[in-house]
């Protein structure tokens, strides 16, 4: 599935791009711009393969992904405020790599022999883990730990993509099924600006600094 | 052993609702809940099975431990003033929790073939280091590496554990001795306040924010 | 080759000293002290071998390097004002055990298959990775991703051992000249007060707290 592939380097790019900004804003130096565009683009799925066991990681077999990372944490670094002005379109490059890394794990997990919550808990991870670690390098609280539907997205493709599997679903058909409903997800929230509940709390806006 | 399997679940459900707490009081969203309840329950046995090469981890293969975690931190959310109010227990929970992580971790990482501070390296960091992941995941200094002796309790047990082993004590009395010893040490610490001590610092007592 | 194995204890031990001192000066305790001083010495190494699947690590395969690592940090943590004072020559062979930490990060993964872009990678995050777990743990921004040319360093000789291997140097010597080249760039960026560029940003010295 070759369109797969084009997709997850696309998706590996524009987490690049996302990452670096991020190094960018924080006055990082160029090692640092690099790093996070390193690691938001390809941690999600190193940390899959390492808890599946399927080593080398995805990043260190094909090259490919290294060189889009730093090559794109590079240009970011250099171009920066051109493409802060993409940002706008960058939320769909976004948003179509989230599609694609949710799948891409979710299948990966059930190769593996992962049931239900193991495929599904891999699949958020792929897409959401790199994120993390860039906030955590960044020194900040996860973005995604605190008011995003963001992870949701990612776990409702993730659940219908192994039911689907499950239900012996031509293959085609429930990766496209399962990687639309992250996007129109992903995009619904973006434009209504949807967010998870949290504990109890009255409906205020914690700003994050 | 089943009894160590039942107690394993039964710190796994402890460390969960703690982990989740602090992600209700840190105000974050369910998802961010679900991840630090997640992460404190299994994010030290997880990381030893990484370490160890016993891959997928513990955590992959039964998915049990997913299911009670995830369950567990859902409760947490919904109902975490509940949870509150039994702080006490769970602290008594969490000890026990504790002995468990630790009494598990050094035996396997026997069974692997580490030596004295490899073995006892392991136990403690499966009894801490999921705590650790989740103060990092909330932007704090982990709190076990400021105040608490709760790693000197595992670290006693652990030691423990391994001596009794070498000197081929039956397995049943030397795991339920070095149990014994983490359960007690970590309620004398909690009853009597104890800390470890700090390197040349007048006795103030630092403010964690 | 035995002289690197001498050089790559020292340079643990010059690690875990700088790591312990973080630790110190955080107002840690001693269990902190410890995580900090070994995280930082065997933290890099720990990580390469897990993405390369040399498992179990060679920190756990050899537990000279748990012993060396943790012994200095007692040691610190004890004499950490006699240890302040030797702050500077501390930083040679810190700068020494960088240099034997980046040859045998980048030979360990050429031997495991890696390619140019992935053995560089390896090599300067062996070199880094445990500094930036020690300032994640302290919650802080990774030094290293903020004003060092510290990892550039690490990549020059990196790039140069790869290099000089794939051209069939003799060993020794490609060793030796991107062992120098990584010691003489950190020197002479300590020296000079060397940074790398930031994006757009004028010549300010923003502050660390």
């Amino acid at each position: 599935m070759n369109l797969l592939y084009a997709l997850d380097l696309l998706g590996t790019a524009a987490f690049a791009a996302s990452g670096a900004l991020v190094g960018v804003r924080r006055q990082m130096d160029l090692f640092g711009v690099l790093v996070l565009g390193l690691v938001t683009a390809i941690g999600g799925g190193t940390l899959r393969d390492l808890l599946l066991g399927a080593i080398p990681p995805f990043s260190l077999q094909d090259e490919t992904y290294l060189y889009i990372s730093i090559g794109v944490a590079l240009l970011t670094f250099v171009g920066h405020r051109r493409i802060e002005e993409l940002a706008h379109p960058l939320l769909y490059l976004d948003a179509v790599g989230l599609a694609t890394f949710v799948v891409i794990g979710t299948e990966k997990a059930m190769a593996f022999g992962s049931g239900f919550l193991g495929a599904v808990t891999l699949g958020v991870m792929t897409a959401t883990a790199g994120g993390v670690l860039r906030d955590v390098l960044s020194n900040q609280v996860p973005l995604i730990l605190q008011r995003e539907i963001y992870a949701s997205a990612c776990f409702a493709g993730a659940a219908l993509l192994y039911l689907l599997k499950l239900l012996h679903w031509p293959r085609p058909l429930a990766v496209l099924l399962a990687a639309a409903l992250v996007i129109g997800l992903r995009l619904l929230a973006i434009r209504h600006n949807w967010a998870l509940p949290r504990a109890g709390q009255p409906e205020s806006s914690p700003q994050q600094d």
